[in-house]
C-alpha cells in the first residue's frame, strides 16, 4: 500500500472555491495510486477568531476548555471536505483526533503526541481511498481534547507520515517553498530546492513562519521526507530532507529574522552559584520559553544576566523577576522590546570558519550595533536594533549571495 | 447526592451576557446542595449557519460527515460555559456525547441513545459541581459522531436526567413554559401551571415547539418530571409529570396547530390488500414521516387515498409516488400546500364525550371547511385551510374557555 499524507493549511481550506482545489489535489494522487491521509487546518481566521471569543468569556481562558473550543475549528474543514470528496466518488471519511486516537500528554494548548494508532488507520485504509483527519488535535489518556499549539497541523502531518511509513509528507500552503529569506523584505529572495533538516529546524526556531519546529524535529527524527509546496500552483516546492554531502558545500542557506523579541536585563545580580538557577526555573515553570541568554564576567561579586523572550510574555517575566528580586538581590530590572533577532544559517558552517567574522564586519559597515550574540553549530544569530532589520537580511542575503545561488563561500 | 439536571436552549446561550443569567442560575442551585449536570444548545442560529454552509458545500451532504460538522456548535457552547463556570468558582468542565458517552444507533442526523455511561458520570459528579454536557449529540458503537435530530438537546436532558435519577428535568428556553395555544396567535393563551406527559406529546406532535417528542417520550417512560421555564424570568414555568385525577377532570388543556402540513390525494388506486403498503413503504423507506392518512371506502375496485406529509418532503413523495405509478394504478396524484392542522388536546377526553362534535360545530359556525378529521384517545385533530388557522384557534380556545382557566365542560 502506498501511503501519501498531505497537509493543508488555513489559507488552502477558507471556503469551497480553494477545498477544491485541494480535492483536484487529492483526486491526483488517489489516481496515481496512491492512498491518502489528508490533515487539514481550520479556516484562515477561524482559530483567532475563537481564541478572541474565549477571551471576551474569560481573561484566561481554561486551557482544557479553550481546546475543546478551538478544535472545533479543525472539525468544521474535515466534515466539509469529506463532503466534497464523497460527493467527486471518493471512498472518504474524517477522522477526529480522538477517534484515530491521536494520544498526547494532558499540557492542554501545547501537547506533544504519544501515540498513534496506525492499525486501526491502515485497516480504515483498506476500505477508503481518502482519511481525512483534523490536524492540530489529539486526545489525552483520560479522553480529554487537547491541542499540538500553534502550526499543530504540520505536526498532525508528519507524525501520521512517520506513523504510517508514507512515502512523504507534502505540507501545502499558501508560499511556494522555503526561501533564502522572507521575500516580502527582500525582493531578491530564491525558494531552496532542497534544505536538511537542521537547517529548516533553526529558520523555524528563528521565526521563519513556514513549518511548526516540533514537526521538522519530528521529520528529522523519524527521516520523514517533507515537501513544502503551494496548492494554488504547479512549483515543486522545498524538499525538507536529510543532509547530504551537496548541502555541506552550501555556506550559508538563509537568513532569518525575528521580531518577536524583547530583550530583558537583570543588572547586579549576585555572582554566586544557582543564581542562574533561581532566575531562570521559575520562569520555566511559568511556561515561558527564554531564547538567548548571556551572562556576563561578574566583577566585585556582581553579574548582569541578558535574556530574550517573546514580547507576549514580557508583562508576566517583570512579575516574576520583581517577585524574585529580594532572593537575586538585583539592582535593576531594564528590558526593551525594540529589538529584533537576525541569523545566518548553513549546515556548511559545520566545516567552514569565517562565517560569523563575515556577518559580523557586513554589520558593522551599515553601523548596525550587535546587541547580543548567539551561535549553534550551523547557525550565527545576532540581535540588533529593531528598526534595522531590513537593512540588516537585505545586506547579509545579497553579500552571502543567496539570490543568485547557493552561497559557497565567504564574500 | 441531590442531582439537578438542567437543559439552555440556543437563545439561553447566546452570547456572554445570557450566558451570565444561565451561570447565576447554575451557581443558584449549587447553593441549594445540588451537583448539576446542564445540558446546552449551540448558539442561537449557529446550526442553522452550518447547515447552510454545508449546503453549500454538497446539495446532498453526508449525513455523517453533517453530524461532524453540527456538533460543533454545542461543542463551542460548553466549552465557553466552562470557561465562566470556572472562573466563578465552581467545579466544572466540560463533557462531549463522546466523552460520557451518550451511545446512539448509527442513523446520522436522527440518532436514538442507546445507553448513557452513568458510572462514569457519577464518578465525575463526585469531584465537580458541574458538569456541562454537549446537547443534540452522541457516538455510534464504531466512535463516529451523531445527532438526535432537531430540539435533539431536549433529549440529552431528559436522557441523562433519567439515567442519573436527578429529581427534576428543568428544560429552560426563552418563553414562560406551555401556554394553552400559540400566544403569538392567540394573546389570551394562558400558562399552564401543569401538563400530562400525554398531552405535551400531543402538543409537541402537533407542532408546539417547545419540547422535542423524543425527550417527552423518554420522559413519560422514564417517569421525569420536567419543568419547561424560561431562562428570563422567575415564573416557575410548567411541569410535565403524570397524569393525575385532577387533571383528568379538565376537559381540554390546549389548542395546537401545525402550517409545515401538505396534502397529497391518490386517486383511484386499485382497491385491494397490501395497496396502502406498496405506497407507504417506500415513502416510510425514504424517511419521510407521513402524518394523518385517510382512506375513503372504495366503489367498482378502486379508492382515494389521502394522506399529510411536511412541505419540505412533498418534491421527494412525489417522486416516489411516479415511480409506483404502474404499480399501484392510480389514476391522478394531487397535492395540496395551502393546508394547516388544528387539534384539541385534553387527558379529560378519554372520559368525557362532545369534545368531537363541538369542535365540528365551532369551525361550522365560522365556515371552516374541513378537510381531514383524525383522532386519539386525548385528541382530535382537523386539517384546514391554511388561511383559517388563526380564525380555528382562537374560535376554540376562546369557546372552550381556555383563558379563563382549565375548561371543564363542552361550551
Amino acid at each position: 500500500m502506498r501511503i501519501l499524507v498531505q497537509k493543508y493549511g488555513g489559507t488552502s481550506v477558507m471556503g469551497l472555491e480553494r477545498m477544491r482545489l485541494v480535492l483536484a489535489r487529492v483526486q491526483k494522487a488517489h489516481v496515481e495510486g496512491y492512498k491518502l491521509v489528508v490533515a487539514l487546518s481550520a479556516m484562515s481566521g477561524v482559530t483567532n477568531r475563537l481564541l478572541a471569543q474565549a477571551r471576551e468569556f474569560s481573561a484566561n481562558p481554561d486551557p482544557a476548555e479553550l481546546d475543546v473550543l478551538v478544535t472545533t475549528g479543525e472539525q468544521a474543514s474535515v466534515a466539509l471536505f469529506s463532503m466534497l470528496a464523497k460527493d467527486a466518488g471518493l471512498r472518504a471519511r474524517s477522522l477526529l483526533g480522538f477517534q484515530i486516537p491521536i494520544t498526547t500528554n494532558s499540557n492542554f494548548s501545547r501537547a506533544r503526541i504519544m501515540d498513534i494508532d496506525t492499525v486501526r488507520v491502515k485497516a480504515m485504509l483498506e476500505d477508503h481511498d481518502v482519511l481525512v483527519v483534523a490536524g492540530f488535535q489529539g486526545v489525552d489518556c483520560n479522553g480529554r481534547l487537547t491541542t499540538l499549539g500553534r502550526g499543530g497541523s504540520d505536526t498532525t502531518g508528519v507524525a501520521l507520515a512517520a506513523a504510517l511509513e508514507a512515502e512523504v509528507c507534502e505540507i501545502y500552503t499558501d508560499v511556494n517553498g522555503v526561501y533564502t529569506t522572507d521575500p516580502n523584505l527582500c525582493s531578491n529572495a530564491r525558494k531552496l530546492d532542497r534544505i536538511s533538516y537542521d537547517e529548516m529546524l533553526e529558520l523555524s526556531s528563528q521565526g521563519a513562519k513556514v513549518l511548526q519546529i516540533r514537526s521538522v524535529e519530528l521529520a528529522k527524527k523519524f527521516n520523514v521526507p517533507v515537501r513544502v509546496r503551494s496548492t494554488f500552483t504547479d512549483d515543486p516546492g522545498t524538499l525538507v530532507t536529510l543532509e547530504d554531502t551537496e548541502m555541506e558545500d552550501v555556506l550559508v542557506s538563509g537568513i532569518a529574522y525575528d521580531k518577536d523579541q524583547c530583550r530583558i536585563t537583570v543588572r547586579n545580580v549576585m555572582d554566586r552559584p544557582g543564581v542562574a538557577a533561581s532566575i531562570f526555573a521559575p520562569i520555566a515553570e511559568a511556561g515561558i520559553l527564554v531564547d538567548m541568554i548571556i551572562q556576563n564576567t561578574g566583577r566585585d561579586g556582581r553579574t548582569d544576566m541578558t535574556f530574550t523572550i517573546s514580547r507576549a510574555n514580557l508583562d508576566k517575566t517583570l512579575a516574576i523577576l520583581e517577585h524574585l528580586r529580594p532572593v537575586i538581590g538585583c539592582e535593576d530590572i531594564q528590558h526593551d522590546i525594540h529589538v529584533c533577532k537576525v541569523s545566518v544559517i548553513g549546515v556548511g558552517m559545520r566545516s567552514h570558519s569565517g562565517v560569523a567574522s563575515t556577518m559580523f564586519t557586513l554589520l558593522k559597515k551599515e553601523n548596525i550595533n550587535i546587541l547580543m550574540i548567539a551561535t549553534s553549530e550551523i547557525k550565527i544569530t545576532c540581535l540588533i536594533e529593531e528598526k534595522y532589520v531590513e537593512l540588516a537580511v537585505r545586506t547579509l542575503h545579497d553579500a552571502f549571495g543567496l539570490s543568485e545561488g547557493p552561497a559557497k563561500a565567504c564574500p
